[in-house]
């Protein structure tokens, strides 16, 4: 069986952080553990750790060269561990911002990230980093996981996605000072946007009749402008992408106001939504309602990249991280999208 | 005992909206027409209707030159309704923006302000206007009604508070396009809007055990900026601003990341908030995770002005006008909120 499941890295993420924990927490559960042959990217100490508390299930074994986790006697499935050396036995583990945990957590992505490109692994899920302690490491290039993969296989054309049984979003623009925010939205990017997200919707097979996804798009200032009253890139700008994307058969529409249009696109007190996926011209604008109604269930998904890359919707938690709290349901949702989409 | 009770003005708002509806939905009841002494500012033959067809138990009296609904025989309370002979009998009722219309809505809000400003009037609650159909009318100064109670009563220094019992919010800007948000975010802005959101928080009572309400107030950028990776306004403007509120002994903290406050400040699920009002930069950072928990049950006032100022958190709704279909909640709470205040 072991030939037909996709083999996907999954990134460690900041030592620190909860990466470890909620990973292991995920890796323990067998039925997550048949989707796919996991390779847990990062340090082997770390992840042994985190499996010994929190994954119990799991039992250590060294075959030669492999490095693998698995439950006896019942179960077959394994869980392989490269470790390349960064953040070793008797390193100082903190739960805060540190340049060594940053350093650490950017060479794992960047080896998935290696595996990747050269066919090793079919797709990569990230654990949580400190984009503060990649910062303190040295790398100030990238916002975040997102812009390095977009970097790293050069698509300039990629976009965030979450994807949650109650709202999915993507962004039209990611990790930028507000003040960029209006001279990057543009009827071309914006479009773009749109196609990413209606093909990720039809892999995904969001429309729950099988039908062409149903796309809202929102407007960039108060109102969507409210017909020019309050700024004039929605009608100027925007509408033009939708209805090019409509030109496509794509069922895209709007631009709607952006603190309205959530509600038309929540499945929540048994109300079936009108849209299928809302595109956000900025981060806050799309992740505010997103985190408010599907904290913890959304999975976070770069689309645009030839492979499949997928984290949970939530960062490194330091406040929390050691204690055994995490909740891996992110995490959990973040591989098996990663498996379902890697076949 | 009308002696004690205030009087507060309800403009009629766009004669096309659910606007009549939902006044005369709330004045139908007889606990909320007790609360104060009520004059409808508008046309006097549309809000006749909405009483005929959705407040039953009102009847019309006219006695002299008063023109009042009351219920019979047991109530005493009355509804005075002063109309100026905007949309008189026989205009035609549009649901949609007509500058006929957006003319009255207008002349109402005018009119109310007058009163308010003569001594008439404690307290003024305003139904829903078409800013499109204000537009229509030649009127493009004012992006809405808080912008024109501001400048009618010279108070430069006002804001815009939503009150629900699921998230309290004040927002720093309002009505203006998203590219002129950043410049606008100064700290003595943002310092002034901890001060009125603060000061609302006391006469209100919002912090469940009567202390000193607790304030989180948003970053501009993503992240909060992420020290500095994503733009230098979270740290070199707003943070400055939080220290001087909390100088002044405000219960206030930030800047958060605006995507993930509101997880923190809403009451749901059983979860006790952690803040009791949240202070967003600008309109849809606040509005779109409010509109999403509390739509229908927020209360947008006026911070800042001499009297008191409320209306429900909807718009005209054209879209489901004249058909009885308007939930009044919102108008409901705003009357009550307006009647609590201007006592």
């Amino acid at each position: 069986m072991d030939l037909v499941l996709p083999s996907i890295a999954i990134t460690l993420g900041d030592p620190g952080g909860i990466g470890p924990e909620v990973i292991a927490k995920a890796l323990g559960d067998p039925s997550v553990r048949r989707l796919a042959r996991w390779v847990v990217v990062g340090s082997r100490v770390v992840f042994q750790d985190a499996c010994t508390r929190w994954a119990p299930g799991l039992e250590l074994r060294e075959d030669g060269d492999a490095v693998a986790w698995q439950s006896r006697p019942t179960d077959t499935s394994q869980v392989r561990v490269v470790d390349s050396g960064q953040f070793a036995a008797g390193s100082e583990l903190l739960h805060t911002d540190s340049a060594a945990q940053g350093a650490a957590s950017l060479a794992w992505v960047r080896e998935a990230i290696e595996g990747a490109r050269s066919g090793t692994y079919h797709g990569v899920v990230t654990g949580p980093i400190s984009k503060h302690a990649w910062s303190l490491a040295g790398e100030r290039r990238f916002a975040g996981h997102t812009e390095l993969f977009a970097d790293a296989f050069g698509c300039p054309a990629h976009a965030m996605m979450f994807v949650s049984p109650v709202v999915c979003v993507i962004l039209a623009t990611i990790h930028v000072p507000l003040a960029s925010v209006p001279r990057l939205i543009t009827t071309e990017g914006v479009l773009s946007t749109i196609r990413m997200g209606h093909a990720a919707c039809e892999r995904l097979g969001l429309h729950p009749d099988g039908l062409p996804a149903r796309i809202a798009v929102c407007g960039l200032n108060p109102h969507a402008g409210e017909k020019g009253l309050m700024g004039s890139e929605d009608d100027a700008v925007i509408a033009p992408a939708i209805e090019a994307a409509r030109r496509e058969g794509i069922d895209a529409s709007g631009p709607f106001p952006g603190d309205t249009i959530f509600q038309k696109a929540v499945r929540q007190h048994g109300r079936e939504p009108r849209f299928d996926l809302v595109v956000a011209m900025y981060h806050d604008q799309g992740l505010g309602p997103l985190k408010l109604v599907a904290f913890d269930s959304a999975v976070n998904m770069t689309v645009g990249l030839p492979i499949v890359r997928t984290s949970p919707d939530h960062g490194t938690a330091f406040d929390i991280a050691g204690q055994g709290l995490a909740d891996p349901g992110s995490m959990r949702r973040a591989m098996e999208m990663a498996a379902r989409l890697s076949r």
